[in-house]
């Protein structure tokens, strides 16, 4: 009753799935925590059997030891799953309940969370304004790729599904609402995504295909998709976006085959800083702000791009000096020249989970099946994580207790 | 009676006022016309007496031989004037009405005008979205500081005051509805600027004081305006905004003395590429993206940045090679962390000019005073570039007519 | 050449195809034309060889006699068509392009259109803002339902279709742009409707179908159809809608029935003040206020009403003395207890026709199918009002030219 | 220690200030209460030692004997006050902080509140969404014209003021934070009031004048004001209002003398049903939609309506039969064709209440000069209502504990 399993990250390249502390309802020291955050009280958290957990491409960046992240660090900030124990100051959840949890963890008491900011809450993190599970520098929250999950601010932060049965059904849809699917629709609706929009995504993973989910769901007429990876664009292809494979030259060229102009109406960098430069060969090294240019190049003048795509602060393996210090060189002159805006920054999951969920249980919208959702056992994280790493299209879900019929 | 006088470029630093044609309702080929414009026809046209017509910072940029611009060409694009002629499409306009002309041409029939986005009209600029009078790669238009001048679209274009004596009494404050008090409004709007709202505007020229006369009309709480230059901040100060002079370091250090925490809710770059480094001495040479990584540090998480301030796609003189083709080293690891938001181009003027001279006429704002907006007559124009270049805290306003008195 | 056939009022339930005058580049003097309209010159308009033209529920209240149009009144505001001839000051049609029509005549010019307003147009209607083709006490600008047909301010108004050949293939796709699609969709978009949404919509006429398809358009998860008419709501069942029977009783039990709560998120009330009362027998009568209050009841707290449905200033026919001048007894009161918010007024078309176009060209919605589109030739015009007005589950498409394949 | 004091309604036009039970962390039974509210456990509130807290004119509603209120029900929804206790559940605030409390009880933990939506609150009330401390039909929480006075899930609820010398200095100011200068505010931003707005505010009573001080600090140009309280009117004018004595007539014709126009862009109905006929003598007689409807009257076409003022679902003492059921004779075909929006119900005060506090504090707005802020004690409370009562031009503040100077 008391153990519990977890993905650690065990050093660059490598994940491994070790025993852990059952939760408390208190932030105990590890790897990770912040020395501020460590005995921090946690009764108005619940502690979750997780159910599902996801692996997330900003867990690579982690694992790819592209970050100050410690051994031992337990992963994961995808978390659904089933209330086992609540705090004293639970009041509106139950044991029992299978709920949601936004990966950006929220206090609900602090000015941002109280104008929808969950992303950017100010009490969670000592650090800095946001907060996440299982991730570097972002508190020392454990993460939730484990068979149990401790999710503070519980009556605030988790999403209930309103009937167990149905949402077992759907689990492998309701799992996207703790990030990709919220972070991909942000990425839509910052980008100004509406009925009739021609939109351009840049990046064929799991939030470039939640994007591109998003913007079907949004009402978007034409949903064009662009990466390297063929595999990836195949899984785009299948539920009726328009691949655009940027190995074969600036995207420009192929968006005007496709809508007979070289532009959309909008874009969604959902690639972020580990970009790599279009066409093949030697230009596709590592090249960090080609994305971000070319959403420039290939928007229409007074469009807006969403950035979903994580861009960071420190990046200790980048390319150059400036661009380990986040600093990349940006076509701002285009940009200007177009009246283009700009959105960044983490999604606040909250904003979107709860529409989304009710898209997701009245069938409006199949994002399992666009992500190509596949469940793995806890156990197999590691080829899990391995086999992302290598681009196979595939959005790994876990299933610590054999819930969802991994194989 | 046909005759015409209007100022012209005439070669890196100086300018020159010359005899021009007298405009007529067609757009004929002169230095910088477009070719594909030159012949158009404009029965929508207006030929104003021109009142008041504005020297810009953006006019700066072509007279310092930072741009393509060609000598010859007739240079300004705030114009405010009487109605002399009206084309036979021209509707809702009379001989003799006044009226204020957005620095932006827009036709009123091209599905961005439609949708409220002038600045980036389709239909008057055979290059690309957008256009201006008097200006570089804009298509062509004429220029207004001068006696008369063209207005194209005038039905759609033109804001008439409701009442002329009203409307010369307060000449000065309505002539910056042509560019500068809309486009420091817009910086605010698109920086989130509210009742309530903590701003850094960077820059104390022109665009930045109307920038921070419509935060307090917006209702800001504190408006603080950073700058190198002594006199500037002054003028900042004298309508009750707070002083940065940035010239003595750090911005992020002086904020905290004033607000008590080192961050604004919202910033607005009202300088543009040209921007020099922070700190006195040799940090003080042009460093294109110094303001806007500057808007980053000081704006708090969640916050949004509006960029007034003008940056370009080609600029021959820049430091680097990446700035020549308007490419800057931006902190955009840092925005991201931070969750900004960030809009750029061109004010619409035509979103907001009418409130805004509504706001005049009623007293709820006084933009002639906070820009030091100061009469000169056409014929001195070039002492009025060469004073503004110089720093003088002044905005100058061209009275070709003698209208508004002029010194 | 110059002949022409249109469908005129002639008297309480009766049209006639008469001979009508071929449109010349001004507004004669004719039934119902506004005195201050004769002989208005209209350089800026385009004749029309209409394609398409459909019979509107708004006509309907002129052909029962409920209001003071005059007999010859020529009938018709939603509008698709051939450019034949085009005035001297339009410059961005060609003759031969294919356009919808926005039933709001707007002047492009006046500050209501510029920003966006072009219900409320200021400029085309010498008694208040606001006026259509064909419409009593609205300008008296002529009726399209005839083979040719004048469209002032075309450059403004007229929605180019990119593609002839495409076009005419949805041609009765693409002529519910003119009003009805753009009109339910607004109801919709002013009743807050987004992704998640569920949703009830009084009405399972034209509107309240055009409504409904909106909806899931807009990513709805539920929409729900209110109405008596049997063969009305099997229609809105037909494309995925869930049917309410109003004649059944209460809608607020059957929602709950659907969605185990007895109130949706969003109203749009597709009825307008010629609603009648529920459940059977006696209560079918006449009640103008009935649809509006019942929105309030089934609307949850915080939702949004959208009014797309018609309340008149005048109606001679009505109930009681305060009816006759548009005064219902309305539950503001529970309205107010659950900050409900309102919308109402005429669609202003243009700013939702161009992403609707696409969202038909692109295939990612069949509004022709749901409103169950049906051309009938010119001259059975008066057919298919007789069926419309009988509750006929058909939205009749007039095709004067026969191109559109009429029976 | 243990001892309060508090205002109790006591029949119809009667208050008394009684000794009712010091707070404790948990709902007792008591008049009013909901019987599902008795013995709700409260740890997530603090006790409040009220610095002051002011009669409002929606507690006249109840001791005017309109409503269902039980005698003993302790009155006041606008509180300010000391923390003196804290519930263990309660994380970020302490003992001896200064706070605002918004007047809707709202729970931070249910989807109305997480998405901004307080004023609706889902857990708080057990009849109905929506809340407020002393209010009849809203629970029970108890009312805080009072010495202490419990606030539930404070953090959440409560505005902490960031200097506590600071704040004393301005408490007349933060006073008017928990209810009226939001809720005008509210008024004024549902309305659509910005930068050059002409407004018409029906009322000129304390949340009238707060509209009114709103639209000033919104960057209304013109703030018109219409009462039939001569006193009012007078006050109204003090702070740069237009006032307009709806006495003598219509007011629309007052409105054009003014703007030279009949119509203004805005409107707010700062009365609610309780309002008088327009006109002198008999036409003054309680007419409960003569505002509203006088609203769409003098609002332009495209203009919003902001209904603070309170409409309720039930009087039993309104003029006809209708009215008892909050059912109004409204003009709603004239708001249809003015194409006019409506917003109504509880103002979600923390929506707005941080900015406006910074406004405050940094002198933008004297509110408490506009609506007349004037300190009593609290035993002088049945002074206070009744002069209130007569249409005395003050806002009233209650003075529990003599920290605010009361005369």
């Amino acid at each position: 009753m008391s153990s519990n399993r977890g993905v650690a990250y065990a050093g660059p390249g490598r994940v491994e799935v070790i025993d852990i502390d059952y939760p408390e309802l208190v932030l105990k020291d590890g790897p990770g925590v912040n020395p501020a955050n460590v005995g921090r009280q946690v009764p108005h958290g619940v502690v979750l059997k997780v159910v599902a957990t996801n692996i997330c491409g900003s867990d690579q960046h982690m694992v790819r030891g592209r970050t100050t992240a410690p051994t031992g660090l337990v992963l994961g900030h995808e978390i659904t799953g089933e209330v086992v124990e609540k705090g004293r100051d639970v009041e509106f959840l139950e044991v029992g309940d299978l709920v949601s949890v936004p990966f950006n963890i929220a206090c609900g008491r602090c000015h941002n969370c109280k104008s929808g900011k969950t992303g950017i809450c100010l009490n969670v993190n000592p650090d800095r304004p946001g907060s996440a599970y299982g991730y570097v520098d972002m508190g020392g929250w454990v993460g939730g790729q484990a068979q149990y999950a401790l999710v503070p601010y519980a009556d605030w932060n988790a999403l209930r599904f309103p009937d167990r049965d149905q949402a077992m059904a759907k689990i492998l849809d309701l799992t996207m609402l703790s990030d990709i699917f919220p972070t991909g629709f942000h990425g839509c609706v910052s980008a100004g995504v509406g009925v009739g929009s021609t939109v351009y995504i840049a990046g064929a993973g799991p939030v470039g295909l939640a994007a591109a989910a998003s913007a079907h769901l949004l009402g978007a007429a034409v949903v064009i998709v662009g990466d390297l990876n063929k595999e990836r664009l195949d899984q785009a292809h299948s539920f009726g976006c328009e691949p655009v494979n940027v190995a074969d030259g600036d995207p420009r060229d192929q968006i005007e085959q496709i809508l007979g102009v070289p532009e959309v109406d909008a874009g969604v960098d959902a690639v972020g800083f580990e970009a790599r430069g279009h066409g093949g060969g030697s230009a596709a090294r590592e090249a960090p702000a080609t994305v971000l240019n070319s959403m420039m190049d290939v928007t229409a003048a007074g469009g807006a791009i969403g950035i979903p795509g994580l861009y960071v602060t420190g990046d200790p393996g980048a390319v150059d000096d400036a661009a380990k210090e986040g600093a990349l060189s940006i076509r701002i002159g285009l940009g200007w020249a177009k009246s283009h805006a700009f959105t960044t920054g983490q999604c606040p999951v909250m904003r979107y989970h709860r529409p989304l969920m009710k898209a997701i249980l009245h069938d409006r919208v199949q994002i399992a099946k666009a992500v190509n959702a596949t469940p793995i056992t806890l156990e197999n994280a590691a080829q899990g994580y391995a086999a992302f790493d290598k681009g196979a299209a595939h959005k790994y879900v876990l299933d610590p207790h054999g819930l969802i019929g991994s194989a």
